[in-house]
Order: C-alpha cells, then structure tokens, then sequence
C-alpha cells in the first residue's frame, strides 16, 4: 500500500476540479451581492413575482397534512405523480407522446445540474471529447472538467451552432482518432448569449449528430421564458432516439427547491436511476411534493406569463441602456427570452482585466472567460437582465459603460490595458474552430 | 472520432454500475411496501413520531414569509445558518470548537449519500482498494463501485470492526502494492449490525490509520438515536486531522428533506465545494432554511427523546420475538441504538433463496449478501425495528419463523434448499480477511 498524505490528495484532486474558475466565479457573485453593487453578474429568477403566500401555505400543507409521505424516504427515479406532470410541461413545448416521451423516463434530479453531472458520469471516460457551443453554460464546463473530458468548442452566431463549424469539428476530431461522445447544447435562449439555434438548423445539427453516431444533451432551462411568441420546437420533440432532454424548475417555478429532471432514451433511464441513487440515494420526496402540487393546483400557465412579462420588459430596458450609453465599437445580442445578453467588447478591451474597476465603480458582470473550457472569452461579458429592476439595470449598465470609456482613453494614452502578453482581447479570436490541443 | 451507439454505452456503463444489487433492492422494495406485507426490510425514520403540525406551519412561514431567499438560489457550500446549527448538533457528541470543529469547515450535502459521494469522488480512483466493514452499508458499496473502487472488508464482532483484522488487511494489502486510499466506517450503531465499536478499539483503529497513512471516513447517521446513555465519542472527536465526519438529518428530523453534511479537514474542504457545486450547483434553501429553523426553534432535543423511546421500545419488541420464536441455531446482535438487528440464520439456511418464501409468506428482510461487495451475507439478514410498530414487529418474526422452519424441515428431508453448488450459507463464512483477489 502507499501511504497517501492529504496533500498528496489535495494536488491530485487540484488537476481534476475546475478550481479557479469556480471560486473566481464564487468570490465575483460574493461581492456582486453587496447591496450598492448593481449586479448583472447573476442568473436568477425573480422570485418575488411569485404568489409567495399562497405558494408558503401550500408548502405548509405538505408538511401538515402530508409529511409522512412528503418527509420520508422515496424512490431514486422520482414520484410518478412529478414525473406525470412533468410530462404535461413538456408536452407544451411539443415533447410528448407522440415522439416517445413518457413519465416512464423521466429521472428526477437535483435541478438540472445533477441531470447533466449524471449523463457526464454515464458516458464520460477521461480524456473524451465533449462537442459544446462557444460559448457555454460554466456549470456545464465544471462538470465536463471534473469527468476529466476535454470541451472543444463549435462556434455560433446570432443563429446559434453553426452546422458547418459542428461538422468540421466531427470530422476534424474523427481525422484525430478522438472520441467523441455527445454535443452539449442549449438551442433555446442560450447562456450565456441569449441566442437561439433556428428552426432549419435545428434539423440540420441532428442530421449531422446522427449520421456521426453523436448522442445530443440538449439543455432546455430556459424554452419556456420566450418574449415573442413560441421557440422553435425543442431537438427531442424532433427526435424519437439519441437525445437527451434536460429540464428544470429553477428558471420557471423556484431553484430553491432544486428540481429538475431528464427525459433519458428507455435504453439508459435504469442506469441513470441506478446512477443518481448512489449519488443521492432519492430527490427529496418534500420539494417533488412540492413542485407537483404547484403544477396540479396553482395557476402556473399564468405565472410563467408573469415572469415573461417582468424579464421581456428588463431585457427590453437593457437593450435601450446598452443602446443609449454604450461606447462605440460595443457589440450585444438582442435574446428573444431567457435570462442573458451577451456583449462584445470594443477592441481591445479585457472583460476579465476590467473586474476590478467595475466593482469599484459598483457594478458587476461575469467575464466572457468563464464560458470557455479555453481560456477565450476575454472580449465578451454575459449581462443578467431577469433579477435588477429597469431602473436597476440602466444605472448598471451607465457605471459600465463609464468604467469602458476610461479603459478606452487609458488604452489609447498608454496602449493596451490589463492585457497579458500575447493574451488577444477581440471577440473574433474566441471562435477559431475546434480546439485539438 | 469512433461512433459509438446507445448500446455501447450501456454496456460499457453496465460494468461501472453496481446494477443488479441495486435493482434487486429496489424490487425488493417496491414488493414489500404492499401493505398486507410486514417489511422488516426498510431503513426509514418513523416520521408519524413528529409534531407535523407544527412543522407543516414553520414550512409554509418559511415560504410566504422567506421565499424572496429560501426559494431562490444558494451558495454551494450551504448557509452559514445551517453550518452553525450543525456544529452546536455535532457538539453534543463531542465534536466541538476543541477539536477543531468549525462551521467554515462544514459542507452542506443532499443526504449523507452525497456526502459519501463526494468524498469517493475527491479522492477515488479506479483500481483504489477502501477498507470497509464487513458487512456495511449497501449505499456505500454503491457509491464505491461507481467510482471503480475495489471494496476489502474487515471482519467485525459484537465490539464492532476487529483492529487485529484491520492491522493484517492494511499489512496484506501493502505486500500486495494496492492502493489504499480510506477506511470507510459507521462506528456507531452500524448499518446493518447494530453493532458500535467499543472505546478501546476506537483509540486502536485511528492508530492503526495514521500509522498506515490512511484517512478514516467516519459515517454517523445513527450516532443520537443510543438507547442506553451516549455512545463512545466519534473518532472525529478524538483526532483533529484525516478524518471526515458524515452526518445527516435523515434519522434524525426528516429523510425527504435530504439534508446531510461533511465536516472535512480544512485543507480539502474547498475541493469539496467545488465537487459539490459540479454536481448539484447548491444544495436546496428552502430544506436548509426548514433544517435551520427546526434546530433554531423547536424542541429538536426533545423530539431525539422520542424517537429514542420509539425506537427502544422496537427493539426490544424484536429481540423479545426473535427469542421466543426463532428456530434453534439463529442468533442475532443486541444492538445499543439505531434502526437495525443482524440475523445469523441456522447452519445452511440462504436468506436470499429464501426471499421469494419470505414474501410469500408476507414478510420482508434485506438479504445479507446486499452488505458485501464480494459476494458473502447469504447466511445473514438486515432486520428494521424503526418503522413498524411492535405488533407488526411480532407478526414479521412469526412469519418469518415459520419460512425459517419450514426450510429447514426441507432441508433435513431433502438436503440443502437454495443453494447453489459450492455455495456456502454459513455464518463464518463472512469473514474470511481481506479479499485481494
């Protein structure tokens, strides 16, 4: 046997965690939280524009009269009851039983974090590819780094994934000799940009995937927070086999409560189960209760109304603030729903070198780093608009644009500012193509 | 890139996951929750002993009047409010600030499962031996065989893990180069014996590790349910350093909240945010905020008297049956607390070809070979005084009796029953040392 020291297992775990970018992220979100910082740094839901009182006398309930179910023990796979009306929130989106999609399986995670951690820890072998938009959702990344598998990055535009980039990367990896396991993507009001993949290349992305023998993960936490009409219909509404659909009610109901679910092809769903019990054991049998008296009991259709209403009009008045105030050469999407914009940087600009004096002129964002497994980003920002009030957002977005404009004159008086050597800060540079290093 | 189907994956999967134990617990499970069917098999809490009134009223406050932040996302590590709470609860078993117990060093987790497997995931890698009892808790082996660890169990009698065994497996293993990363350990009240690790040999076993190098994962759901005075001190209250203390509030306040906590040594506790933030993001507020005020405001102390009175009261209900009515040649633990009795059956009765008898009979047990990775325990059975009232408790044992004879009958006449060729059923046949094949 050799002896390990905690050290020795502190340094080897240190090459498997996405440690810094992790904490980074923590301590950003620590400061962002101070309350005369305005912070466009999050991704949280408005909780406030819930019925809290009538959604605490529910909870109230389910422990009162319920608890003995509610409060013990359940099974791993989730109640049939949630998993029912899970069903039934899918199918509005066009998932349901006519391309398959059953409460058989559905598996009940914690939020939609453990539903991809669980596809990861099925499918992933270290040293595996993961296909992702560039850029992509950062738990997603933590979770791809901790299974020790490589993302390689497809590029997009203000379409979503490029199909001819997503099929030069197959082929480019396959020339490689890698394996390559899934693409991860979120075609809905992406984070962080906000953009949504287009109906022809919906199609197009699952033919490609297909003839590759690439299974999809398509995260969909944000498809029902649409502002102008309906999305495109979800990739699993299009595809009986090969996808796997991630859902969540932290966008839409409450993340408190942290539950979320994936539809899983009938082949795997049992190992997904066996998969999430030895990680869990069972979801909490309380916040299923809780999330499957909200669908069954309370007007939900109608508060997802509420809350597209309270984020269309934040967008809205993010865009207006950008617009207005934002110096020359700034660049954004423009989301039909969700929660995020992504901005582009005039040239030049280091998102990431810019933290420091943002906060100091109290007003935060997450730095276009944090979305790549490659070190891009730095020309980019993901601006929240659902969780700051318009009023909030527009005094945000002017400490922003004032703390760009001095890094501007700086750049122009003394050269590039917080640049690292060779470190290019354009937003160009951030999709070259698949990454093989 | 190498194309690969759905069926690869699941066969590959299929050699990772522990599949058929756990699905055959979970059949197992699912029939013995019919109603006409007395489960001696269960392991839950006996929730009706709590004031639901009450708690039902301090959920539904902590939604109307909390919801803006029970309901809305956490940091990954838990809140502060928590943290502290399960200090003062750690406490009261001698895990105090003199040992270096510190809220900042405690890490919230869903259950004591994901605190399991978190520290399986920090620190496992395929191929690692950890050294568990024998036999030990069924989730446990879950968790170690997702991680592609082997498990070598150490042998145990009525004062818990033997350290001349624990010495000669750590020795064997060291001849033989294994990588040894963890003792696994339930010390007190274990799962699924009952049994506690007497005071000398807790002082014995921690040597015996730090001399070995070897970090000891102390697992303690069952720590505060003694019902003959307090346990020995847990061994996180005898060393400071290289031991992880798992706790959970599964047996003692509620299961279906799914609140469990580690508290890790300080160099790693960071690593196990950052693991814990890959697979669940946060743990869930609004059951943090429940667990919190629980502790904060209710007569929690109280309420371990009632279960301990319950729960005694069970025990004894089954050891009284189990005397009067087992066959000659059954013995079983006398366990001080906790939910569980282990049956030795009489020399060649198979407690898992005798299942489908068993259930026949309406009455439910766990086989013994689900406690062992390596394919022992037929000769045992796992036995829950927790959950069914004494009544029931008599009425399982009498029909389980009545299996028991009724095999043994058929085995004077007609040889061994259910056994498969050069199976051994045989009590002693479970501790045969370290198994390094």
């Amino acid at each position: 046997m050799t002896g390990t020291t905690l050290d020795d297992y502190t340094d080897r775990y240190a090459r498997r965690v996405r440690g810094m970018t992790a904490s980074e992220i923590r301590a950003l979100f620590a400061v962002a939280s101070r309350p005369e910082v305005v912070s466009l740094a999050g991704g949280a839901p408005y909780i406030a524009a819930l019925p809290l009182d009538a959604v605490g006398e529910m909870l109230g309930r389910l422990g009162a009269e319920h608890g003995i179910t509610t409060l013990q023990y359940g099974i791993g796979q989730g109640t049939l009851e949630l998993r029912e009306r899970i069903c039934e929130v899918m199918a509005l989106s066009g998932i349901d039983a006519s391309c398959g999609a059953s409460p058989e399986d559905v598996v009940v995670t914690v939020g939609g974090q453990q539903a991809l951690d669980l596809v990861a820890r099925l499918f992933l072998d270290p040293g595996d590819v993961v296909l992702a938009e560039g850029p992509t959702y950062v738990g997603a990344l933590g979770v791809f780094q901790a299974a020790q598998a490589q993302v390689v990055h497809v590029p997009m535009d203000d379409e979503g994934l490029i199909p001819e980039a997503l099929e030069a990367a197959v082929a480019e990896l396959a020339r490689a000799g890698r394996r390559v396991k899934f693409l991860y993507t979120i075609p809905t009001y992406q984070n962080p940009t906000g953009v949504t993949l287009n109906e022809d290349r919906r199609e197009r992305v699952l033919d490609i995937c297909e003839r590759a023998g690439l299974l999809v993960v398509e995260d969909d936490p944000y498809g029902q927070l649409g502002f102008e009409g309906d999305a495109p219909r979800p990739l699993r509404a299009r595809r009986r086999d090969g996808v796997f659909y991630l859902g969540t009610f932290s966008k839409t109901f409450a993340p408190g409560l942290r539950v979320g679910w994936i539809l899983a092809p009938h082949a795997v769903r049992d190992k997904l189960v066996i998969a999430s019990e030895a990680q869990i054991l069972c979801p909490s049998g309380y916040a299923q209760a809780a999330v499957a008296t909200y669908l069954g009991t309370m007007p939900w259709r109608e508060q997802l109304k509420v809350y597209r209403e309270v984020y269309r009009e934040r967008r809205d008045a993010l865009l207006a603030a950008l617009e207005d105030l934002m110096p020359e050469g700034t660049s954004w999407t423009r989301p039909g729903g969700g929660l995020f914009v992504w901005a582009t940087l005039p040239d030049g600009l280091d998102s990431k070198a810019m933290m420091p004096r943002a906060i100091a002129a109290r007003v935060a964002y997450v730095p276009g780093t944090g979305f790549y497994a490659d070190g891009n980003g730095s020309g980019h920002m993901r601006l929240n608009f659902s969780f700051p009030t318009p009023e909030r957002i527009r005094e945000g977005v002017r400490r922003l644009a004032g703390v760009m404009e001095q890094d501007i004159a700086t750049r122009r008086v003394f050269g590039a500012v917080g640049l690292p050597d060779g470190r290019r800060g354009r937003a160009g540079s951030d999709a070259p193509g698949p990454d093989l290093a």
